[in-house]
């Protein structure tokens, strides 16, 4: 009786032992998708165990599915994965808190829709006429710059015009430390392929601007939310994440986040980069609202001089979102390493775009342009404050500028069935989970003040939170 | 005796037990990189096995690098990876012959460089009045053109236009079956993130335009060749690679093939499709040489009608480099799946080269372009062809059409050596082994018969080939 059950457990270690054998070859890929497994007989010999550890081992397996059995022709490695289809990588969620809900409403909205929940700024408010000017000079400039491939860093004079803008925020580097992109997504996704595997943790702020999870969906790696604070994420929250999560990444906003409007503040920048610093954490640092600050608030960047930091940004919020550019600005090795990637999966930078930027941003035009865009948002902004209160929305905080303003619903009132509402009215709200990775935004709501000048949006918002307007409202 | 050998055994069976189990927490990432593994103690506890079993399997995994000790605080799971290198993913080949060589030299070259190892026609030969119109003709346009975002799948005129001209060639798709993209290259690496694990089998072509294998290995899959023919892949060798691989993608050029200049025959087509159709492989065809061609050779897509085949291109080759857009047609299904990859990578598309292509391609002037860059090139081919045989060089075949003419060097010279001579006397070359996976291409050459035009190119090539002048040439 007890050698009875020894062999039982022998055999059981051993058929243990020939399913760790083939799942780590399936694993390796040294047993592909689609091929056939050993036969019983081979399978036997090969493993040198019993047949019927080879047939239990087997069924176990095709029980997992891992392998899959074909009658009368053996076992098969089960087909590989279907394609990568994003919505499917996360629990389904309600559509209208999913991350492309947002962005493709938004996209994907006519001439009639009003799109308070989008993050870009409308066509009027662009410099339409520098834009006009730049393309009528550039039509008539030497043909290289219409007709061929960019260089692999992107256009010299703008790598040096950005240089000198950054400088001018205390943030130093050399032309040759910026790559040109196509847009600041394409910036952000060349870093992650860069320094990402699959299944790779990252941490991001929680509220995050909600394509970052889109695109970290897409890397197959997991995103890891810090709470996000009006001075920056929580440190002590952002200390246990490295701890428990040894993400590779930290990706965020300085300057003004996306989407609460909030602001670094140089200490909270400086233990931050002390925390990084101990983790070998690398932190990529989005700029794309920079430009609409008064006053610039501390960059990472600036802080640490490169050593562990990059900076993204691009241009498609304050001059095109038609013909876009981005940029990254890093340390040498890695902008060695991150050309390579460009060419391999771009091959070059569209060249035209770049020609144009620089051609409106060399002059003094961008910058009235930028005077006059900060004196407007901060109309609008106080403007939709004013409006977003006299409905009962709670601004979170009071944001030093930009185009972004995040509220509180009343009565914990649910964000996704209002912007589910608002859509059949044309309004393109922002429900708050679309921001959250740990889904606790629910009750919060990104306002675009650019985009909310229209009294139908708010008609349209009081009729979705189903209430009658506030004394004064 | 027996006794003392079977516990031996039994211990041997327990660490290797133990070790699996770490090795499998590891590969899920429920042990992360960095993080402390349980001390010993604990880990006899979890594991249910004596603590000198835990430090064996410990020590194992140690001197395999999985794991490593710190003196006197225990085990911990080895850093992540460094940063993707793409040059460090391959076998170290010369530079010469790594695929980013051409790329890079090609599109850093100043204007004293000759370049007929390029890809891309000179200035000149692309229509740049036709764009200098375009660009006049959208300076006046209504300001969305050149401010917002484009729709995820891109301005809805030129998707019309381009479905039409497929249509021509027998093609048959609807404008939503067709995806804008930055580039021909964005099209194939969208499709990649949409099919590919790390670790998939793809197949191409031997030799195969080199920037798709770059682009393959930043995707951490295995390229392997099918040798081509001059009627398209060696079906034989094809139906093998299927079987030993069982590979997800078969990646090609319809129309004029890269770097060979062949094209495909009706009866490889038709044969072709059938084994994929046996296999279940997806096909991507890059027709991105298509409107070379005089006479339109047989379609995949235009067979399968887009069962299995995706079809991808652009207008970097015929139209502008510089504002570059690209195209993918596919079934509606993996349309919408790319639409939500092509929005968390880059959000949206460049509206403005897409409404530039739009004003050129609408009207008259870009077929006759085409007509007049047909002409031209093959006046260029002609004369191409008569200057690399003078010089001793045999083309592989004699192409139907295009820029590209794929030579054999004499006496088996070595092409990456002459390429690194040429470079020095600035003029690019296309050494054949940065296009074939086996590495056999070592003795051919990639000409571009529109870079090859000004005399010096064969005046170095000569001198690299340290050879003397033939009589005549």
């Amino acid at each position: 009786m007890a050698l009875t059950a020894d062999i039982r457990e022998a055999d059981g270690t051993r058929v243990e032992q020939v399913m760790e054998a083939i799942r780590r070859r399936i694993a390796a890929r040294t047993l592909q998708a689609g091929a056939r497994l050993p036969s019983i007989r081979k399978g036997a010999q090969s493993f040198a165990v019993s047949p019927s550890t080879v047939v239990e081992a087997y069924e176990r397996l095709a029980a997992e599915g891992l392998i899959r059995s074909r009658p009368g022709s053996g076992f098969y490695v089960s087909a590989p994965q279907a394609p990568l289809v994003l919505a499917d990588l996360a629990p389904r969620l309600d559509r209208a808190v999913d991350p492309f809900w947002v962005s493709r409403q938004s996209l994907e909205a006519g001439a009639d829709v009003l799109k308070p929940g989008c993050g870009w700024l409308p066509p009027d408010w662009m410099p339409q006429e520098d834009l006009r000017r730049a393309m009528r000079s550039l039509s008539r400039a030497t043909p290289s710059g219409f007709t061929d491939y960019g260089t692999p860093l992107g256009v010299g004079p703008l790598r040096q015009l950005l240089a000198r803008r950054m400088a001018e925020n205390g943030v130093e580097i050399g032309p040759d430390g910026i790559l040109l992109t196509d847009s600041g997504s394409q910036a952000l996704d060349l870093i992650c392929r860069f320094f990402l595997e699959p299944g790779d943790a990252v941490l991001v702020d929680d509220p995050c601007y909600f394509n970052f999870l889109a695109l970290l969906r897409a890397h197959r790696v997991k995103a890891v939310g810090v709470p996000y604070t009006a001075t920056g994420p929580d440190l002590e929250r952002f200390a246990e994440a490295l701890a428990d999560h040894r993400p590779r990444l930290y990706i965020t906003n300085s300057g003004i986040h996306n989407p609460t409007g909030a602001t670094l503040s140089p200490v909270t920048a400086h233990r931050l980069l002390k925390l990084a610093e101990q983790a070998r954490l690398t932190i990529v640092e989005d700029d794309i609202f920079g430009d609409f600050e008064h006053e610039p608030a501390p960059r990472l960047a600036a802080f640490d001089g490169f050593e562990r930091v990059i900076q993204i940004s691009s241009f498609s919020k304050t001059l095109s979102a038609a013909a876009r550019i981005g940029y990254i600005a890093a340390r040498p090795d890695w902008i060695e390493g991150l050309i390579d990637l460009k060419i391999a999966s771009s091959f070059a930078g569209s060249a035209l775009p770049q020609h144009l930027a620089y051609s409106v941003l060399k002059d003094g035009s961008y910058r009235r342009h930028l005077h006059g865009l900060r004196t407007r948002l901060a109309r609008a902004m106080g403007e939709t404050i004013r409006r977003v209160g006299a409905i009962g929305l709670t601004p979170w905080i009071e944001p030093r500028g930009g185009m972004l303003l995040w509220c509180r619903l009343p009565d914990g009132l649910d964000a996704a069935a209002i912007a589910r509402r608002a859509i059949k009215d044309n309004v393109v709200l922002a429900p708050g989970n679309v921001f959250s990775v740990s889904q606790t935004s629910g009750d919060f709501m990104r306002f675009n003040v650019a985009q909310s000048v229209d009294p139908r949006v708010f008609h349209v918002l009081e009729r979705a939170l189903d209430r009658s307007p506030k004394a004064g409202g």
